[in-house]
């Protein structure tokens, strides 16, 4: 019950650029890499195969989007068989004419689709407009079964919400994972920049906690020029990291390069973790019901 | 709407001696203390009468436990009346024979009882086993309002949940405050001891940026000897802090010392960072039922 057994999990920070093959090849070359150093599961970040067409609102970027399958599960689908591993995979989803999605694809190791997740929580600030493209998701939080175990893919935004990782890990996930696309705006002090970034990893370590449960965090790095005021734009912050299931951080990518992100697992550690500190076991499910007003007033 | 307010707090950490009137003398002095530095609030630790008593189960503890109001409600009116200042204490309460709580009691700056909370998740791991001692909160998740604002007061264990302060949250709360009695093992490897603080540290600051509240937590400090075994016990790490409405720590005590901590909050924070981060905008409230399972399964 408590045998120990690791899992090798890579996350692939990149730049992204303009060309859609370019950013292909890039995580085409990064897989490989990865399997190499021994890789079981990828986590790749959002919205991997394009710039962050979010920074302005144009219905031209709806191009962007694919059908799944498609094209671009394809391509994912045919390395996941090639290199034997499992991928999550970050994409811009076009369910039918004027009804898109910000879904995450899950890629079993034999190059089926495990499962997808299509992202519930969408922000919307300046910078951000991500209310135009993408309706909300519509599977709910449901982690997705693989051969490695059920994986808990959230993405970005959903990161602020600790329901989300809640019921990811109450149906059974064994890890958690956030695609992520955030950084800053260059207009902003240093010292607000610094508290964002560590607000980002601190509430991302808590869901670790509260679940007893790895956490991987995959963000883009570099800085992408709005298309609207090119001298202004988002310096993605990288900062990519692995906690533990006490929310320790176990690896972490540099702000503003990119990264081939490695660490070995151990996946026992949730169970052991969760006998010193049965959260679980305590929760006051009588008194939660509130939980779903939006406001308690 | 957003015009400056401040709010002067002070956390007392102390250690705890056998003698009940000892304590009551430690918070009687250290309460003067902080008012002499302008404070407006103060967060008194969790249990702070008396020696952590839960180390053991032994039914003559509960003649530590008094009814509310009682002889501890009295003392603590009469503080915050001369000093003029709101005082959220931690008392054992004897509700019946043979039904006790661990309950929150915030007094108004008048002497008045604002309001109580009784602790509604109660721990039970060796060393702590507070479910021989307290029966689970019935008054569920209610803020307390108070002349300074409403105070999300929650203890302890509630801590690791992130239900409770949304809950708080969601009823309105300006103020996230835990009275606390967590520590270490001696016989643990430092670098468990390491992570056990950081993660209590990570998930409490998790609730201020969750819910963007400044949050107050209040923590013994000492060796206490388990009553059966004194060549054990606990020893409590100290280490109060206050944080902002984005998780960033304001003001710390050691883990070893005991110590008066005072700091001015900028109240108007809270509207301001919920400007750029609308968390509670977006929350899913449609798929968040499961939230009230204890499984799902």
């Amino acid at each position: 019950m408590m045998s120990p057994h690791s899992l090798t999990v890579s996350l692939i920070q990149h730049r992204c650029v303009a060309d859609v093959k370019g950013n292909q090849d890039t995580i085409s070359e990064q897989i490989a890499n990865a399997a190499s150093q021994g890789a079981q599961l990828i986590l790749l970040q959002e919205l991997h195969n394009s710039l962050y067409f979010c920074q302005t609102e144009s219905p031209a970027f709806f191009d962007l989007a694919e059908s799944i399958p498609g094209p671009s599960t394809e391509q994912l689908a045919a390395l996941a068989k090639q290199h034997q591993l499992v991928i999550v995979a970050s994409l811009f989803e076009r369910r039918a004419a004027g009804l898109y999605h910000n879904t995450a694809v899950v890629f079993e190791s034999d190059g089926s689709i495990a499962g997808q997740y299509r992202k519930m929580h969408i922000p919307d600030d300046p910078g951000f407009y991500e209310k135009f493209y993408f309706t909300p998701g519509d599977l709910g939080f449901q982690p997705v079964q693989t051969s490695l175990g059920k994986l808990g893919v959230l993405v970005c935004w959903d990161q602020w919400y600790p329901e989300a990782a809640r019921l990811m890990t109450l149906a059974g996930a064994d890890l958690l994972l956030y695609p992520t696309a955030i950084g800053w705006d260059r207009r902003e002090p240093e010292d607000d920049q610094v508290r964002q970034r560590e607000a980002w990893m601190t509430i991302q370590r808590s869901h670790a906690i509260a679940n007893a449960l790895p956490t991987l965090v995959c963000n883009r790095t570099g800085f992408e020029a709005s298309p609207e005021e090119p001298e202004i734009g988002i310096d993605f912050w990288g900062s990519s990291f692995v906690c533990g299931p006490q929310g320790e951080i176990l690896t972490q990518a540099p702000a503003d390069e990119p990264c081939l992100l490695t660490v070995k697992l151990d996946m026992a550690q949730t169970e052991a973790v969760r006998r010193m500190w049965p959260f679980m076991r305590d929760r006051r499910i009588d008194a939660y019901t509130d939980l779903t007003k939006r406001f308690r007033d």
